[in-house]
């Protein structure tokens, strides 16, 4: 198709679109004389990626194309290919180190990780900036005096690791390996709204279950 | 408790609490003379709420005031009450109406809720910024072409409903009617970013166990 093809089936007008070759975040579709180029499914698909990281992630270009540069880079295996994509997203800073609630919330993480048998996340908890975020999360229960207990929290984890294995089954799904790694991407940017909003809506329906209405 | 131990109990400055009762975020003492008033538990707890709000969820003081007053209105149901105090949590905004993603997310939030058998949250679709979150969230994914079915999005809802029953159970343990308001509205803080941390650390971990490291 041609680049006014390409904006019609993406939604994405031909200025912007013009705007992502220009910054590297499309690949050059194949020229086919000195003014028109052909463009095919996979800029397509590679438009809608690159929408979702700026429209609903909000990312700046830099990181956009930080993580495409980890997305296609096949020298990599997978677990680390996705990992790099990911982690390129927006994180929590790291947290202070010396404080006592963040080294209590590193040992509570550290065993639950234990508790679950996840020995391959235990592996990577001093470069994971999603234990990193475990870590923050836990240490502000804490500094808050929120008696959660320990048992809760290996509750919620099974079930997140149930949703974990429902988003690779869907990612396994897909037919290249092309597509697998950016749905991946766009799984991260999309889910967990979406998994909030479910959580948020279930609790309504499960506090009238219990309350009622009046 | 003197102010002196309420500071040192909650880890916050006097400084900080004089400035939450100016604001009235914390109940006033009880004056026993001129100088000098006594704060009980109720107070440490309120004030640990506050501090959730305003350091962790970073809202501001009149949305502070405003939840705070829902928590106390006890002329309300349980349901509606609590509805009120999360309700006036930072929300997406009304998404338009015209937009043809949009209507066909509202036709597949609205499905998704028969399905499960939600009557309930399915009573609220026209006050509820869940459900709008969700109506945003499927309007995005539908808008970059993701090819989710419905069957996930019911499995993921399923996920979601177990953590509300785990959440509710949580609150429902609390021994007086205050504590429990405030549990829930610290829950609604606190816990969507733990859960999503535990989401990307079980991707981990799931990932590693399909792919391995190399």
């Amino acid at each position: 198709m041609r680049l006014s093809g390409l904006s019609e089936r993406s939604g994405v007008s031909t200025a912007t679109i013009k705007y992502y070759l220009r910054e590297g975040l499309l690949p050059p579709g194949r020229q086919v004389n000195a003014t028109t180029a052909e463009y095919d499914e996979e800029h397509l698909r590679r438009l809608r990626l690159v929408r979702a990281m700026i429209q609903v992630g909000r990312l700046p270009v830099a990181t956009v194309r930080e993580i495409l540069g980890h997305v296609d880079d096949d020298s990599l295996g997978r677990t680390i290919r996705l990992g790099a994509a990911l982690w390129a997203l927006p994180q929590v800073p790291e947290p202070d180190a010396e404080d006592r609630y963040v080294r209590a919330a590193r040992q509570e993480a550290d065993e639950l990780l234990r508790t679950l048998g996840w020995s391959n996340a235990a592996l990577l908890t001093s470069i994971s900036p999603a234990y990193r975020s475990l870590v923050v999360a836990v240490a502000a229960l804490r500094r808050l005096g929120h008696e959660w207990d320990a048992e809760l929290l290996v509750s919620y984890a099974r079930l997140m690791h149930r949703a974990a294995v429902l988003d690779l089954d869907f990612v396994d799904s897909r037919e290249s390996e092309a597509e697998r790694i950016e749905t991946a991407v766009l799984g991260a940017i999309l889910v967990d709204p979406m998994l909030q909003a479910l959580h948020r809506l279930a609790q309504e329906e499960e506090s009238a279950r219990r309350y009622g209405f009046e």
